[in-house]
């Protein structure tokens, strides 16, 4: 499916005048329509205040030029680019495109792709006036790190272990994968172990250390938090973060916390106040069932849910934000997706954009992300999370299509593993969600391949050849990309509990070099080219085993070309020649050269 | 495409165990998978407080055995009917179906349809736990009149018309169809003048009339009142409404009003007020720039747009809802989409939500009904809004199918006319809209194929045939069909404002009696047939010229094939015999017969 004879639009700066736009602002759009696409009109239609309103579009032959300048090209712009002025009248203002063709058959271009028929306005493009995050926020590169499994300083080894813990040695892969006991496995990571270890963490490109909670509980994982006041002891506690915090920062790093909106611990010092008094404010924090008893996260009963309609849980989970901010450059927001949702309460969109709110006043740059493992998309442009774990969008249609033919990989609940799909089942999921959002939105949602709640990538894959094939659609599609930790070395895990594999620093033979370096040359592409962290997405060809599109800056085409098995050339017409960035030799007269594996190339055409 | 291979659900009985839940019920939901489609597994997938739940199907032989024995049917039913239990957690459940296939390929069947790849939850199938509707509003065929161009009484002779009236004769359609001057053409319809009709009306097979609105005003449109608590004089005032209120409820008939919550006339009382005096109470009913001037309606200035922050415009519009409920069945909403929409301000499903509260404390079986000219869909489902005019759903893919091919009719503010498009375009786009509500909000969406706001189906259409056609979909589709006073004379229109064509009472040449007796057939099916109201809706076969489905319950199936021009017979596998119950011929062998123009055609299956 070559799909480069499309007309285009997006929410870069090639597309849209103004990323940053204030209320009522009038910006400019821009649809590029391909010479061999004929169109005898172009209008942008738009909602305004709900009622529905025609723009009509005129050929702007200033951009034109203005392209062909920059790019120093001696060729005339071949696409016709139409422009459309767009008044910002609502918060967030939907639009799509209605292109004529001679023959009277009108198109819609809508951020979910190019349609024959008529359709509701889910998909329309998007763009929102409030306050936009920090660049940084756009451009990370994130290493996410499960403390009790990434290292163990000095200091670990003269800690006492509470008594639910069940001690294990570092170089035992975790023995549980699931059930009792899971949880209560320690391996003894800590804070300083982290310290040790950031010049590997900035060798790999990342920028930004992501640390699941640090708060003390009564598990592993810390979820269940008995306390947002303080650090884990058995992490080195207040002084240990505050090290930690120093040395990413020395390094311009950054680093970002996980806070649970939902739930905290049933140990838990609002939760055993509320337990022990009924009459206590905090009784309210919680919900409780008619026989007194309380409502836990999916049953769990460590795990009470928060209440949102309690002035208290706001005022304290505020606090919480703020109190952690000197040392965190921002929160990962843990089962945001049922974040004060229960029964007849739905007060997600509300509880999340107090709690942005109240983040900015303290620290305007701050991250602010969402945890959503299936579909975020209704939570988001809300003025409230910035981007979301882009599991819908991303990681499960990269799954589908990389999976190897026997992984033992669970497939995050869905029943019957991960099924094996094409490339256009992947590229109608990843438009599918990409066209529910707006640009903004897409380019704050973090792209990840695996966590601590998911099989690794390389069992999913069960190949490096595919890990790479999905690392650089990771380090090269629109949002920051996340890596867990370990999984730049090949480690392996079938479900997110068997993936806590502790970091292999003491064992070189059981880490995959050749892995580590596509991390490194990948994610550093990422931090070096403009397109690929700021650039418009173009698909420009999709079959069963390739993937293929272009990034685009007004001064910069960056192609990218995954593959997921041996195959023929694929000949991509009008793109030229371009010069290897990935995968070895240049591109010339804009062919894919045939691949013996799965693989990935990158180029800057020329 | 032949569809009937493909496994179904929907939210009809035959699908649903309880159509009228309680919150917290547990419910049954069946899927139907044909014999001919092979799967290993079925399971629901349901969010729960915003997060993903599967729930494992099992095959139920007791409802194939069940619907062999309601049908009398010596043949074994052939499908496999799943069944699955569902907890009616939230408010709205939402629901879609994972279908694992022997060759491992699994699929999702959701409202849209079946589909091979991953997908948000935008189209999940929906059942709301909010008190459901009477059942009258379901089954209702609503009969629209515009007052001023429906019927004169005697009386209306004697009135005298205001001074920005331009009276016209009856025997004239509307000489200016746009643009000043068009909304003063003053005809003289009033309400006694519709009594002395009402057994036409009823000769239809309608039994609800809806009146476009009846207060006071400075147009013949009346959209701009300058009171809510009169009715117009020019109409007869308020006894005549009492008169026609009785008429029509003598008959066992309903009548239903017209309600502007987004606006109001520059002549109403409320404003007045307003503009008058800076300090009334009046002016937080209204938007006000800062240099002191009024937002309208689109910048009509005779449209002043209401503020809903204010709690007096709350109070007010409630008891203007209440007052006429003695004489009206319930409101049809003008421009609900913009209701509660301002900049900044989106309090739509909140005021819907307060209204329909305070409509059903006075009048629980009230019909509410939205206005809603391009996408209501993700305004349905909230407690407000019981449905709405279904023209993004039902008229524009109608419209698109069976345009003449140099119709003159406007496309409802599209620029460029109504395109051409086949069935599958036609097709799409009510799936497309269908798929974003619950069966609930479907079956309380009018199906209409013109209104005073469009062209008329004749203009559209061009031909009789194809009128025909269009009206076949109207009665047997899911919804309430609203008919156009007029149309069913085959009058003629080219936009809103032209189609407010007066009556041809007095001219019987220009009523097409063909026309006429095809309205009186299909719609009088529609009320003496229950799976056409009630059933299930099922497609059998699409093309170009071709729609098929089957509506179906426990007892009865009927088969609906209309066609857009001349074509052979198609073959329909595994349909049977039929009983013609329009269009002449028997089924048989599930073959539709070869026609030679537009047609429609329906059988009772045995």
């Amino acid at each position: 499916m070559y799909l480069l004879h499309e007309p285009h639009h997006d929410g870069s700066s090639l597309y849209v005048s103004d990323a940053r736009p204030s209320p009522g602002d009038k910006i400019s759009l821009w649809v590029r329509v391909p010479a061999e696409f004929l169109v005898v009109s172009v209008h942008a239609r738009t909602t305004v205040d709900g009622e529905p309103r025609f723009l009509e579009a005129v050929p702007d032959p200033t951009i034109a030029a203005t392209l062909q300048e920059l790019r120093g090209s001696s060729a005339g712009e071949p696409d016709t680019w139409w422009r459309v002025e767009l008044e910002l009248h609502n918060p967030v203002t939907h639009y799509r495109f209605y292109l004529r063709r001679p023959d009277g058959e009108p198109l819609w271009l809508t951020a979910a792709g190019l349609l024959d028929h008529d359709l509701p306005d889910a998909t329309d493009f998007r763009i929102a006036t409030y306050e936009a995050p920090a660049d940084w926020v756009r451009d990370a590169v994130i290493y996410q790190i499960f403390p009790d499994r990434f290292a163990r300083s000095a200091a670990a080894d003269g800690r006492e272990l509470p008594d639910w813990a069940i001690a294990c040695d570092w170089d035992t892969t975790p023995v549980i994968g699931r059930g009792p006991g899971t949880a209560e496995q320690i391996f003894g990571g800590d804070l300083d172990g982290i310290i040790e270890h950031l010049d590997h963490i900035e060798s790999l490109g990342a920028d930004t250390v992501y640390l699941t909670p640090i708060f003390p509980a009564r598990s592993n994982h810390r979820y269940d938090a008995s306390t947002f006041d303080a650090v884990d002891p058995l992490l080195g506690g207040d002084e240990a973060l505050g090290r930690l915090a120093d040395a990413v920062h020395a390094r311009g790093m950054r680093l970002v916390g996980d806070i649970t909106t939902n739930h905290c611990g049933a140990g838990h010092e609002w939760f055993t106040t509320a337990l022990a008094d009924p009459d206590a404010p905090e009784r309210a924090m919680f919900y409780w069932s008619p026989d007194g008893d309380y409502v836990s996260w999916n049953g769990v009963r460590s795990l009470p849910k928060l209440n949102w309609n309690a002035e208290l849980t706001r005022e304290r989970m505020i606090g919480v934000l703020r109190r952690w901010l000197p040392m965190f450059d921002g929160w990962r927001v843990d089962v945001a997706n049922m974040t004060g949702r229960y029964r007849t309460d739905d007060l997600t969109h509300e509880v999340a954009a107090n709690l942005r709110a109240a983040l900015s006043e303290t620290a305007p740059e701050a991250m602010f992300v969402a945890e959503h493992m299936h579909d975020s998309t209704s939570d988001l442009d809300r003025d409230g999370w910035q981007g979301t774990m882009n599991y819908g969008g991303f990681t499960r249609p990269v799954w589908t299509w990389l999976a190897g033919p026997d992984t033992p990989a669970e497939f995050m609940g869905v029943p019957g593993g991960i099924p094996a799909r094409g490339g256009e089942s992947a590229y109608a999921t990843i438009r599918a969600f990409g066209g529910r959002v707006s640009w903004r939105s897409l380019q704050h949602s973090w792209l990840l391949l695996d966590s601590h709640d998911a099989a690794r990538i390389r069992t999913v894959t069960g190949s490096n050849a595919r890990q790479i094939a999905a690392v650089a659609l990771q380090a090269t599609l629109p949002g920051p990309p996340m890596i867990f930790a370990g999984s730049e070395f090949g480690l392996t895990g079938w479900n997110g509990e068997s993936s806590r594999t502790p970091m292999p620093w003491n064992r070189p033979g059981d880490r995959d070099e050749s892995i580590l370096a596509a991390y490194r040359a990948l994610l550093g592409l990422r931090r070096s080219c403009e397109a690929l962290r700021t650039g418009g997405l173009r698909w420009a060809y999709v079959s069963a085993d390739v993937l293929a599109f272009l990034r685009e800056t007004a001064t910069e085409t960056v192609l990218v070309a995954v593959r997921r098995g041996a195959g023929d050339a694929v000949a991509l017409p009008g793109l030229g020649s371009g010069t290897a960035l990935f995968g070895g030799v240049d591109l010339v007269d804009g062919v894919l050269p045939a691949v013996s594996e799965a693989s990935a190339q990158i180029w800057r055409l020329v």
